[in-house]
């Protein structure tokens, strides 16, 4: 079993999202992670998967994907050699007499705090999988009331 | 017309993508951008949507995905009370004579020079749209390689 991160240049149709995640369930594949955003070139969008399986499988998906209607271009990531980031939005319970702390906990990881009210504040901090982890495994020690992430997008290094 | 954020909780199973992508591929829904990622309950993720619809158009998604097996809470936050986040990553040609110009115009958006090769960079931003856009439009005079962006994600202000 390996990790395995799949870019797929595909055309933005509204069907095209329901075909890739519909494989994925049927087949019983898992999904660690998708996400999808437009291109430069407005009629397509590049999609980012993150799975686990072993070889066969890995194999089978990219195969499977390849064969559905409106992906233009499919490959896999070389992990080594991919800059892979997430953006987490972590809401925390925390009154005046926790602010200096949280926001130096925030410093920390430079995570940026983008609302504060009189209860809580909403925080904001990329990177990848282990930084975000980390840092909300220790918000956790303050209450955190809500978390909502946007899963992994990610880029080959290098020119290519 | 109106831009519309909702916020779902849903069980983690691998078909309620897929449940809910197609519930707007069939009814011909509009998906500006949708992104799921684990909330601190391993059982459950949050999923963020934003679409575009009359009032009518609106109440139909709110009330079909309230129907979806897997969908446990769904919420439409207000736009104006609300955080929303975007990350995207932006490869760019870059050779040596360019790098402190590319640099300069990432710091004023306070954005991240991720990977730096001969040729190219790797720059990581993170913001609202409006930010995202106007950032690719000015690297757009240089040769913007490649784009990847998550969709986006978000929170209601304060502590709700």
């Amino acid at each position: 079993m390996r990790k395995a991160v799949f870019s797929l240049l595909v055309e933005n149709s509204s069907g095209v999202l329901s075909r890739v995640s519909g494989l994925f369930s049927r087949r019983g594949y898992n999904i660690e992670s998708l996400t999808v955003g437009e291109t430069l070139d407005s009629s397509y969008s590049r999609m980012t998967i993150v799975t686990t399986g072993d070889e066969d499988v890995l194999d089978q998906i990219e195969k499977q994907l390849g064969k559905l209607i409106d992906i233009k271009e499919i490959k896999e990531l070389p992990i080594s050699e991919t800059v892979c980031r997430e953006l987490i939005l972590v809401k925390v319970e925390c009154d005046a007499s926790k602010r200096s702390e949280i926001a130096a906990l925030s410093n920390i990881f430079h995570a940026k705090v983008l609302d504060v009210s009189e209860k809580s504040v909403v925080i904001e901090l990329t990177g990848d999988q282990t930084k975000l982890n980390a840092f909300v495994s220790l918000l956790n020690s303050y209450h955190v009331i809500e978390i909502a992430r946007t899963g992994i997008t990610a880029l080959e290094r290098g020119a290519k």
